[in-house]
């Protein structure tokens, strides 16, 4: 459709057909096949809004399948006067029905592309199954372990965040052809992932610097690829809810960042600034989010419940609406919705494109590229035919592997393959032995409203007979294999903990085990950086798998034993204990830095543990061992419009194959403000053949060095950097590099 | 001497020798009598630039005792070129000689005027030791129980740590006749209690509203209270070290609060400004901070080293400088130093004051009022002369109670009464015995760069005796008193700490006698909220001592015994568990609030923790029970200029006298911004006999409802807030209050 032809429908609406665009109701009020659980306190309440106003709803949350939707689409669009599509939206985080790894372990994938090619897969499985829109990514910068949806973000750095917003949207949106792509949905602006203690839904406590150099560029990055639409966050920016942040959204999502399409609130989003205390009521909240640019009322209900009375009355102007509904129709066009309302959604294609071989392949590819080997002492890894192996472990024989935001996969978890079927699979003709060990969970775990969690049930004798067994097939076997780690709804929305240890049913097994045997390879499931100091202390191997989605078993067995080659990187560092919390590699510089290896009372630590978190940001090891050379530039002096080489020569001095990812750090050394110990500027992967060796080269010119002055300025400033070019944070190879600039006052 | 003569004076000084008032040495340079550990790192490096030009110093760090002070003041006054006296400073925290309790603990008193009647005590001793000022009140507002220096606060509430801001200057500058007094020195401006993940010296991240309306207000009233000095913050404000941040302290200190003292930084604060990477190098350093408004320089070695070249090169203009040296002539002749530069030191005098009976009821008094009586189940306390008693823990037979910050008072240690001691003075006739049980600390703890510190040195065996003598002590026992606790230097500068419960060994022994007898009173000692859970689940009673002080013994057994009652109230959340940290009671609403006993998923919580702090902020128990009415007010709605009186009435209903602090919180309903949850806005303290009564009235006025808008301004906004009086922070015993004001726009 034309922009004109969209204007004159928009002028022909009646206003409460207009403020029906602005609103989304759930499946159920079209003919009870809703799935998705209600993310919100309030939901109860809003339920008789959202029936008695819904015929006129421009969205849906949360009914999937192409046969449900075009039923919907059909059915709807009759009545609707103008004969309108509807939106049809939902939460597709790692995948619709090939579920590939929870996006924190896209993130150590340290893959920006790759993770586009998964969007771009969801998009066509979740096209073929008649959505339109999904609510990713989520590009919120993460440094708090204890904050449970850490496993919805790819990581703690700015410069990593920002190349995966750009790459999932671009993935999402691909238009491989026909209908298959979605729009996507950047989320949640802005800073949700700061809660305070980590705690969901905590208010924001960041300085504006921090907010503005750290925190926002990720969501600039989705809005320059092109994200279709945007989500808000729940938390205050500045005491006001992003939610009617007009400043925030407004000025720096529409203004500076040239946002302009829909932006949805979050789930009851709008009404609960009631709650926060700033909207005096329901119609309150409807006028402020409104006017502060929100397109969108995810079923809070104030949208169809005020927003006519508001224009009526004259408190709200009807062209602030009319901007709104023109939006949402905009997209609806985008979508080529008016042309095919069902978006080429169709039930055989769906079941062709779902869970075929390419895609599977891909989750497979995705979660082996995800695996971070922390540890590998002696050679552990790879194990070898030789080896009597015993897997050991409440993931062993788990399908329970896909991350909280898998429903629409894991209603088919059928098509999972356990640890233990995947190695059945593939170690044919080595001798292997199998045992759970115990349950994920201690006995008597509540995971309050977390309604698709089933404890165990295994009762006292049965746990102790279980790990009776791990016990003594512990003794008999050469390496122990345990697969161990977080249960999936221990992270997620509303999923913060205070304990980030595994449970300590599993520590025991962990110890029982390690007692008989200490060739144990720890496989840790989580979706978080963990506490690991009690598995690592004892295990000869640990390898990260996060929660590696449906293909995870296979891409388990086929690193452990070597087949693939770790060469996943953490996107965030794994703090010594939850007490380290929140730590970060790119701490902003003290005064009073910590000096490795001297030790010293007045510097910035913490008295009782090491200075540094267990494992940082951008560590993960091979299977073999890389060399680096010295870090050289073209030139030891830059200047604006110049771009200078920085390089290293890596070799790979091992015995096997293996895949490094080579990072670039820089220092502003001196600064108008204290600036970030180190910051990340570039990666690049390499995979090298034993003896092999390559020359790594990163351009540098001057956007590299720019930071966050004020709002709407970077700039760098003259004066010495270093350049680190190493294979995680904590490098310490570094030239001096000087910026020039014409004018006359510089940092040194 | 009139200011014009320090005018005059100022004119007839060469440049070295202003320059010269504006650094600061250590005593050795005079004669080696320098006691105060040097607490920077960098102290070696400047300790040959001092010595160049320490003979031109204005004032002396680290230097007491009558006798010392008055022969370095001879010696150096006959240098001088104008015999212009030096200044004398120290730390004196929580006494010069009489050692109370640290603050914190006085913070728990709920009594900034007994805080104020301390401080004065100290004053006079430190006079008369030759002292002019103390490094002293530190009103940093703090929320994280890891930042070790919690312990020289008052607490997390702005509110009570404004009055005790207040009461401290008032108590320190008291002119009791002569020269009974010091200078005060408020301390860290700005917002050096809020380094990120309580980590000493680290970044400070707060959002600009919470730094302006929660960490600013105490030193205002500092400053308003008259303090004569006032100290940076090692940490950077907005990306700017505290120390060279020109807008802080020319804009916000010297401007908008008002402060025209001499402004001194913290220890090589302004050298370190150059491993911030924010200044150039020394000479930059030197420079920015003088332009800042930093009149002396501690103990970084850039003001000696580079002010006279700056000046001379045209780079610092020598007003500026001029500005400053003023201002340290006019403290000195605040102090009275050009008619007496020896400021009345004497040592009968020191020694007729120190340690006098006066001071010593003084501190026991204190010690009494600071004790917080976590948990009193089945009324084990207070103790009974027919029970047979053992006391078994570290700190039975320790000196070791007077804090961190007590060098001066601690060397007499041999004043200080140990627990054992009082109680054998004080329980003549009762059934008693006293067991160790084990050391402070683990085997093996390290405390780097605590030099101070010596381990107990018991072996294994002698460990394994003394907790089987406790076990079969507490065996025989009808009750178990254990004192224990951390060790005073886990907490201090310096000292921050991941872990936050009791050392291991302690807790080894807890366990061995509580399993052989429940009746276990726990007597905690501690400069900072501890994880309680373990004592606090398995002792009958929880009495939280601080660092009391050296009357700390016979005030924990005449409030064991009942001689005393304890009334002390938390002035700092006790979190659950390191996880929980941050947690205040003031938090900002939010739109998914956690609502007592309903059990949800999406509302604002850790998945595996309460919700609530273990012992929240205000809490405290007394020996009796104490009943309040409703919350009543005089009226239900207020004007600007009218005040109303909102009351209660409290009463004993228990059997025996109580010391009760009746708290007056307020909710501003809707706000312009998320307001907080609750604020504390008035206190009184009362005691009632069993069956008494009283009415608590308070009186609310406008300027109880305002907030920070913006910078320089506070107001109030029409609407709706909830009035709450109770006795601790948690109450919900409220009534509504409304705000009518002129303007047209009210939030409701």
């Amino acid at each position: 459709m034309e922009q004109r032809q969209l204007i004159d429908l928009l002028n022909d609406m009646s206003l409460e057909e207009k403020a029906g665009q602005l609103f989304q109701v759930t499946g159920d009020w079209f003919d009870g096949t809703e799935v998705l659980e209600q993310t919100g306190p309030e939901a109860e309440e809003n339920a008789r809004i959202r029936k008695s106003y819904g015929h006129l709803a421009g969205s849906v949350l949360g009914v999937y399948g192409a046969a449900n939707i075009k039923r919907i689409q059909s059915a709807y669009m009759e009545r609707q006067p103008h004969h309108i599509p509807l939106l049809f939206m939902l939460d597709i985080i790692n995948g619709y029905k090939t579920i590939y790894p929870i996006p924190l372990a896209q993130g150590a994938m340290f893959d920006p592309e790759f993770a586009g090619d998964c969007a771009a897969m969801a998009a066509k499985e979740g096209a073929a199954g008649g959505l339109h829109v999904t609510f990713s990514p989520m590009v919120d910068l993460v440094r708090d372990a204890r904050w449970g949806r850490v496993m919805e973000s790819t990581g703690e750095d700015v410069y990593l965040n920002s190349l995966y917003a750009k790459a999932m949207v671009e993935g999402y949106q691909r238009q491989q052809g026909g209908t298959d792509f979605l729009a996507a949905c950047v989320k949640h602006f802005a800073g949700y992932g700061a809660p305070e203690g980590g705690r969901e839904y905590q208010t924001m406590e960041l300085s504006n610097g921090t907010f503005h150099e750290f925190y926002l560029p990720p969501y600039e990055s989705a809005v320059k690829a092109g994200s279709r639409m945007a989500m808000t966050a729940f938390q205050t920016v500045n005491g006001i809810p992003a939610t009617v942040n007009r400043a925030l959204l407004r000025e720096i999502l529409r203004g500076e960042m040239g946002f302009d399409g829909v932006l949805i609130s979050d789930y009851a989003a709008i009404g609960e600034t009631v709650v926060h205390g700033v909207s005096k009521d329901g119609a309150d909240a409807a006028r402020r989010a409104l006017e502060a640019g929100v397109d969108i009322d995810m079923m809070s209900g104030v949208y169809p419940e005020y927003l006519v009375g508001l224009v009526k009355d004259g408190i709200l102007d009807e062209a602030l609406l009319d901007e709104s509904v023109l939006r949402v129709l905009e997209l609806k066009n985008w979508l080529g919705l008016f042309e095919d309302p069902f978006h080429g959604a169709d039930e055989a294609r769906e079941a062709r494109t779902s869970l075929c071989e390419e895609h599977r392949k891909l989750a497979y590819e995705a979660a082996v590229k995800s695996f971070v080997l922390l540890k590998n002492e002696a050679a552990i890894l790879p194990l070898s035919p030789n080896q009597k192996i015993a897997f050991i472990g409440p993931y062993t024989n788990s399908q329970d592997m896909l991350g909280s935001w898998s429903f629409t996969g894991g209603a088919e978890t059928g098509a999972v393959k356990t640890i233990r079927a995947a190695a059945e699979e593939a170690l044919a003709g080595w001798s292997v032995m199998y045992h759970t060990g115990c349950p994920v969970l201690d006995p008597g775990t509540v995971l309050e409203g977390f309604d698709r969690y089933k404890p165990s049930g295994a009762t006292q004798e049965e746990t102790d007979r279980w790990r009776e067994e791990a016990r003594k097939a512990a003794e008999e076997a050469d390496v122990v294999v345990m697969p161990l780690g977080e249960h999936c709804f221990q992270s997620g929305e509303a999923a913060s903990r205070a304990f980030i240890e595994i449970p300590k049913i599993q520590q025991d097994l962990f110890r029982a085990v390690s007692e008989v045997n200490p060739n144990v390879v720890a496989v840790v499931f989580s979706g978080r950086p963990l506490d690991l100091r009690f598995i690592s202390e004892r295990a000869r191997a640990v390898l990260s798998v996060w929660m590696p989605g449906m293909e995870g078993g296979r891409a388990i067995i086929d690193v452990l034993t070597g087949t693939r080659t770790p060469s996943g990187k953490l996107p965030m560092s794994f703090p010594y204990c939850v007490g380290q919390v929140p730590v970060h590699y790119d701490s902003l510089m003290t005064g009073r830095p910590y000096r490795k290896g001297k030790p010293e009372r007045y510097v910035s630590r913490y008295q009782d543990i090491p200075a540094d978190p267990l494992y940082s940001f951008g560590y993960g090891l091979t299977y073999t061992s890389m060399e680096l050379s010295e870090v050289r530039l073209s030139k030891n002096e830059l200047m604006p419009g110049e771009e200078i080489e920085a390089s290293v020569t890596i070799k790979n001095t091992g015995k096997r194959e293996g895949t490094e990812t080579v990072q670039l750090y820089l220092r502003d050394v001196t600064g108008s403000t204290a600036r970030p110990v180190k910051q990340l500027k570039g990666l690049k992967r390499f995979t090298l053949q034993p003896g092999e060796e390559a020359k790594v080269a990163f351009s540098i010119g001057e956007d590299h060095l720019k930071f966050f002055q004020k709002p709407g300025l970077w700039d760098s400033e003259a004066g010495a950097f270093l350049v680190f070019i190493g294979t995680d944070s904590r490098t310490e190879h570094s030239a001096p590099l000087r910026l020039k600039k014409q004018e006359a006052s510089e940092n040194t």
